[in-house]
C-alpha cells in the first residue's frame, strides 16, 4: 500500500470514516483500481495538501458540486463530511445560497433540499440567520 | 437608492473599488436595471449577509466559476477580489487545482492559468508550497 | 412585506397559484431567506418586468432549463407554469424538441419525456401538429 | 437536393441571408455534410415546423445558448436572426436577463455583452425599459 | 417511409433491437415526428456514416454523455448497445474511467456504477484488468 | 522521480512529444505540483492503463471535451495528440460530428472549427467521406 493511499485513507477518515468503505465497495465490481485512484490522488495528494483546511476545501467542493448540478449523490456525501469537519448547518447553507449567484436559483434550491435531507438524517437543528428582512 | 443598494455597493467596495464602476459601465447602454440588480441582490442580499466572511464566499465563488468553465472573466474578476479580501495567492491556487477532482483538469487548468494572469498583473509573487514530490 | 415581495407574489400567483406555498414550505426549514429572494427577486424584479409577456418569459425559462438538463424537478413547474398562462401543449413540446439543436437530444427527449408526464397528470390531451413525414 | 434541404434554406434566409454561406464556407474544408445536415435537419425539419413562430423560436435558442455560455459565436449569430425576425432590442435582452435566473449571472451578463456589441454593430438604439428603481 | 429512416432503423437495430420501439412508445403521445427525427438524423444520417465503426462511435457517445452528466437514462442505453456492438466491459469501463480527467470525479463515478448496472441486468461477469497497484 | 511520472511522461512522448514541456512550463509560475499530478495521475495512472489503445482513448477525450464545450484550448492539444496517435483527419471529424447528436449543433461545430485550424496549421488535406447527399 502506497504512502499517498495512506495519507488519502487518513484524510478521508478525518472527512467521514464510512466513506472509504463505501467508495471501495460500490467499486469493487466494476472498477476497483478507481476506488483507490479516489483515495490517493483525490485525498492523499489533492485534499492532504496545505494551504486549505478542511473547511475550506469542503466550501470549494460543495460549491463545485451544487454549481454543475447533476452529482447530487456526491453532493450529499460532502454536504456530511463538511459537517464532520465542523462546518455549522448555517455556514453549509450559506455558501450553497451563495452558488445562485452563479450557476442559476435551480442549482442552488437543489443542493439546499439535498442539505436539508442530510441535516434531517444527522438530527442536525439549523438556527438559520435570518437577514430579518432588511 | 435603496438600502439594499448600498449595502451591495459597500459590500462590492469591500471586494473591489472598481468593480462597481466597471459593471455599471458595461451595461449602462444594454441593460442598466441588470447591473443594479447585480448589485442589489447579488452584492446586497447575498454578500452581505452574515454567516460567511468575504475569504469565505470567495472560495466559493470561485470554485462555483471554475467549475462551469465557461465565465472566465468572471472568473479573473473574483480572483482579484479574493486577493483584496485577503485570501493569498497560495490560498486560490489550493482552491482552483481542488477544482480538477470534481470538474476535471481542463477546468482546473484553466482556471490556474487565469490566476496566473492575474497574480502577475498585480505583481503577487507566488510562494508556493509544493508537496515535495512526496 | 416590501412592494417588491408582493409583486413576486403576484407574478407568481399567475403562473402557478401552489408555487409560492411550495418555494416557502420546501425552503423554511432550511433557507426560509432564500424562499423569499426567488418571490422578491425573481418574481418581483425580472418575472414582473415589462418587454415580454408571460408565455415569452416561460419560453425562455423551460429553454435554459431543458438545456442545462440537471434541473428536472423545476422544469416540471415551469411546464405546469407554462400551461396556466395559456401556452399550448403543442407550443411546449415545440419549445422543447427545438432544444435537441442547442443541447443535444437528450436534453431535448428527457424534457419532453417530463413534459408528458405533466400532460398527463394535467389530463390534457396533446394534439400534436406532425410535419406529415415531409 | 432534397426539399428538407429546401425548406432549411429558405428558413434560414428568414433568419438571416448571410448565415447559410457562413455555414457552408466555414465546414467546406473540413465537414461539408455537417454543413448540410445544419440547414436539413436544424432549419429544415426543426426550424420549418409549424407551430412556434420564428420569434418564439428565437427565444427558444437564445435562451438556451445563453444557459449553456460556451457558445458564444453561435449567441451572437442568433441575436443577429432575432432583430432580423422582428424581435425587438428589448425583448432580447429581457429575454437575456432572465437566464441569470435559471444559469447564475455571468451566463446572463456574457450573454447581455455580447448582445451589445450586436446591437452597437448594427446601429440598433435600445429603448431600454427601466423599472424605475422600482 | 424514407431512405434515412429505413437506414436509421437498421443501425438502430445493430445497437440494440429493443430500442426504436422504446423511442416510438416513449414518445408517441407527445412528439412523435422527434422519434422520427431522432432514428432519421441521429441513427440514419449520423450513426450510419463510414469513416467510424460502431465500436468506435459507442466510445464517442459514452464519453459525451458522461461527460456531461445529466442523461444518466441514455448512458444506461448506450452502455448496453456498446456491449451489444461488441466493446468489451473492460473497454466500457476504461473509457467511463477517462472521463475523470475532463468532466471530474463523480460524472465518471456515476457513470460507473451505471454501468455496474446494465452489467448486472445482463449477467456480464467483468474481468477487470487491474494495474496491480502498480 | 516517481515510476508514475516515468510512465506518465513516456505515454505523453507518444500522445505529443511537446506536451509534456508545455504543461511544466505553464503551470511552473503557480501550481508546478498540479502539472506533475497530471502527468503522474492523467498520463501515468488512467492514460498508460491496458484495455484501451490511444486510439480509442483519444476518441473518448475529444469526446468529452467536445461535449463539454468551454475547453476548447484542451481540444486543440488533444486533436494535435489524435493525428499524432494515428487516428485520420476523417476520424477525427466524424467523431466530432457525433457529438452533436448528445451535446448540441453548437459544441459540435466549434469542435469541428477547432479542428479545422489544426489540420491546417498540420498541413493535414482532409479527404472527407461525403454521404454523397443520400
Amino acid at each position: 500500500m502506497s504512502e499517498r493511499f495512506e495519507r488519502g485513507e487518513a484524510r478521508l477518515a478525518e472527512l467521514d470514516p464510512t466513506l472509504q468503505r463505501g467508495i471501495e465497495k460500490g467499486l469493487a465490481p466494476i472498477a476497483p483500481d478507481f476506488a483507490r485512484y479516489m483515495i490517493e490522488f483525490g485525498f492523499g495528494d489533492i485534499y492532504a495538501r496545505p494551504g486549505l483546511d478542511l473547511k475550506q476545501r469542503q466550501l470549494v467542493t460543495m460549491a463545485a458540486l451544487a454549481a454543475l448540478g447533476h452529482p447530487q449523490r456526491q453532493l450529499s456525501g460532502h454536504i456530511r463530511a463538511a459537517l464532520n469537519v465542523g462546518l455549522t448547518p448555517n455556514e453549509i447553507t450559506e455558501a450553497l445560497m451563495q452558488v445562485a449567484l452563479y450557476a442559476g436559483f435551480p442549482a442552488a434550491l437543489n443542493a439546499l433540499l439535498n442539505a436539508k435531507e442530510v441535516f434531517a438524517e444527522r438530527g442536525v437543528s439549523l438556527q438559520t440567520e435570518s437577514d430579518g428582512d432588511r
